[in-house]
């Protein structure tokens, strides 16, 4: 297909397309004519990938690019290039150690030993759940994280499990990272959206009528 | 209790005390003398609610007088004041009706037949799913949204009946409303963190080694 007709069907204007064909984010197209070149399906795809990692993720062009070479590169595991996507999405948490932060790390650790996960505890994830534990015992709401933190690791394994299954039905390594990143950042939202509606419902029964 | 001890437990400063006293948000202590007032503990645990509606919730200072006029009328049902308090602390999603929006509407209305759930289409809960829902739709994810779903739903509905559990237990409607905002603000970013976390360990599992 013409460049016009890419960004027909992908909704990215031609100097973008451009743009990033000059950026090394999205192979040239084939030459037909001296100024006049071919794209086809592996294009397309590429550039939804570009556009989730950028809209999606927030990603930065160099941080699309490196995301880009952990895909392309044969030498990497499915599960680095997916870590390489998910670290760079991540927002990075700089918290100092006062006591609410030591306690909330030793908390997490903990977690991660009784369910048997396989997560070193200094990942930016397991980092963001003591920044998480810490900012609740700051506000005097550590009994409430400690009553409900078990229930929450269940419904997360819950979902991370149908998120994982739905990823490796996919064939493509760049579909497969583009499904992480919109499952992981989208992901967050819908469940969050769907957790105040069941607020809602629940609150409705025990207190409403 | 003397300002200044009141001061050092609940961790606000003398000046932004007197300053919670000005606008009507906190009430004023007992006056044990022309220039000495006396606080309690009804004080520190309304001091430690204000926090938490403005550093969790985000909430302005009329924001919090809105909440507060809820939570001391004594004609408001349970239900009614935590309503006020999520309802206050929800952003507000102002999406176009474009296809994807109204396409991701009518999913969230079949959500709440299938489910039973006592939640109005209308309510921000149900727009900001609904908003969710076209996000993905737009980055060519709607495939993976309509996976998940379902396990999305069991989860933030076991999340939700332990929170509601949790908030249930306590007797003061003051500790209810603190324990609604922290729980879903700071809620919702522990249970982004632990589903990251169970990504991690699931992605090892399937594709580490």
């Amino acid at each position: 297909m013409r460049i016009g007709e890419l960004s027909r069907r992908t909704g990215v204007s031609v100097p973008t397309i451009k743009y990033y064909v000059r950026e090394g984010l999205l192979p040239a197209g084939q030459l037909t004519s001296p100024n006049q070149a071919s794209y086809d399906q592996t294009h397309e795809q590429r550039l939804r990938l570009i556009r989730a990692l950028l809209d999606v993720g927030g990603l930065s062009v160099a941080g699309i690019g490196a995301v880009l070479a952990a895909v392309d590169d044969p030498e990497q595991p499915v599960h680095k290039v997916l870590g390489e996507a998910a670290h760079r999405i991540l927002p990075r948490y700089e918290e100092e150690g006062d006591a609410a932060m030591v306690a909330a790390r030793a908390k997490v650790a903990a977690l991660i030993e009784r369910r048997g996960w396989l997560v070193d505890a200094c990942e930016p994830q397991a980092e963001a759940l003591a920044a998480s534990l810490a900012a609740m015992t700051r506000v005097g709401a550590e009994e409430f994280a400690d009553a409900v933190i078990e229930e929450y690791a269940d419904a997360a394994q819950g979902v991370a499990r149908v998120d994982l299954e739905y990823v490796a039905r996919r064939v493509a390594r760049e579909d497969m990272v583009r499904s992480t990143v919109v499952g992981t950042v989208l992901g967050a939202s819908m469940l969050d959206a769907l957790r105040r509606m069941a607020h809602v419902d629940a609150s409705a029964r025990v207190y409403g009528g």
